[in-house]
């Protein structure tokens, strides 16, 4: 695990997103409350939030770090949805790993609640879209749209 | 989490994949040995193990099972990485969650080995390929391809 | 850890409740919409699926075994919570320390979602309610209410 | 997950207590030694401290923080076993609901412990009864006595 | 991970064991109940107890399996102290990772717990001692004595 | 758990080492890369790092620190292999049992990588041979050779 001992701590946020492609007719059971398992969105809320706080468990050499805020939103477009995890910590070390995880993990639960409908659905495009803090900015050029 | 105490066992068996998209210099990099962090591969197969045993902690509503076998396959692109991962086990329930997600930690995990040579790079496409065992087995009509 | 390994795969239940105790104006913020930290309600119900799971490492003599099901119930009176949680299994030994766990995780998370409008909440009341399978079946006497 | 990103630093502490309620015939088994499954204080005085350091992965929306300190105090009475846990921190957020998880954990382990002497033990009482350091002080009123 | 879903079920137990060396005056001092942290045997039996549960996540390719049973005993010698792990399944593959994982575990916890009298301390002998069940059982020939 | 609320953060480092014991024939197979479950080195370097990630989980009453980097190197002899793990952190308490617990792993998860090929291996001798910061330094006198 890369040495970090000799960095300063600072102000580090990192932004991921994720799409789940879906059919029309999945997204309709959500927006109708129709889903046998339940309202994903809650479920996969809290995965992206717990997903966040084990990163270091799941990808090998991430640094364990005192994350200070992870936000999720959903947005719901006809057949996909979009998953935005916002990480904020102020250590040495950087949260992309966290924001991809934590979308990672939220696309994962939302199929994983709704698979029961289609098992044809991909996880499209998880990336990162903006990190700030560190040794320099990063800020995805083109924003992937659904 | 689904109510599977009346269900038989029976042998199942998932594969999913997953394809981390980078660029020629990125994959360039992995060929000759010149990763910084070292090679990223064995350490991404070792994620995915991991990741596919503790899919039940990842993902809210998944059942613990006892899983039988892990393989993970990768098969490197001129700019993309291919992951492969089938899981097997004999019991109530499917392990498509557990290569899905197994899947992803080693896309995941090839970032993170890779993130200081370029952060654009995407997980482009996780899906499952195939299940069989239980109720109906299943077959992604076309397979993607890189 | 108790040795279990002569006895027989059996199918087994157990239900747990426990009481959050809060002020009136805490229920009626709840059944508003009003919590600052959003409806708590899915929250608990993933932290007791996901409590129940790790029974064996919160617990430190309890055996892993092979959970088939965990169900999550509230009932919300004037001023309290009602959690009764109810797992499955088909194995060796009981899942009553599940039901008891998942249904202590449901009141600490309502607790922590709720502790902004109240921090004298009380637990008031862990117990179990009925096991079935195994040596012999249970059922308390007076069931708790509220 | 609540963003604490801009807070200071505090030395912060919580104490908690649960209580779990047994026959006079349990509490003499304890104090003779004779429980089957051994002395049950010191496994739940580890349970107690492992599950104040897993705060974070029990209760969904908990930031993972620097504990300086777990302690844990038993006190048997004629027919409940009282539990005190004291947490401290020197971070942004506070630790009450490592204190109050620590507290619920022990009462859990030590009905583990003891369900082959009687099923019908109660954890009656998990509360939280003093908070120090951030925003604002706390002190419960009136201090649950046995 | 090795593929064993061919395989049949069966009664497997194993037999492992640490010695950890120290001073005449650090067993002394556990005898004397006058170790600072407090009795380190009850500790390091609990660490080993869930350390033997926890194998397949300290150990990448260990399969997750149905622990029966995890016996722990300590022998106190002059300037030595041996842990005696004794492990048990009725599964496919065998427990010998689980019963030196949990012997390691119970070592490595009595260097925390004494480490304030002497940081000296050497672990000396971690070995599988028995193993029976699978393919064919081992008995290791010259049995470590201290 | 000790309480460390009033010390300072200093920089602070530990190695540890282990030496796995093993025939000559099985050295040769690393050697060669005949060993059937694959190359266990970087398996088991995955195996350290993640194991001092995860030190407060296995040793009871370690304190969670934000460790800041784990190294972890192997050196080949005839008949063992050694295992240097350093770890190091910028905290109120020391990264001993970080180093020691991921040597432990590492150690661990070479028998199990090799143990198809020979089951009579020993760990022999996992010690503490450096550690700087917090109160005094030490270093262990005659370091283990092979």
């Amino acid at each position: 695990m890369w040495d970090v001992s000799g960095k300063n701590n600072t102000a580090r946020t990192a932004t991921a997103h994720a799409i789940l492609r879906a059919t029309k007719e999945t997204l309709q059971a959500i927006k109708e409350g129709k889903v046998p398992k339940g309202d994903p969105l809650p479920v996969a809320k809290v995965a992206a939030v717990q997903a966040a706080k084990k990163t270091p468990d799941i990808i090998p050499y991430c640094h364990p770090l005192p994350l200070t805020h992870v936000g999720v939103e959903f947005v719901l477009h006809e057949d996909s949805i979009e998953v935005f995890v916002t990480t904020k910590t102020d250590y040495k070390t950087g949260v992309e790993m966290e924001a991809l995880t934590a979308a990672a993990a939220a696309a994962l639960t939302l199929y994983d609640m709704l698979k029961q409908i289609d098992m044809g659905m991909t996880i499209e495009s998880i990336k990162l879209l903006e990190k700030t803090g560190g040794k320099s900015d990063f800020r995805l050029e083109e924003t992937s749209s659904d």
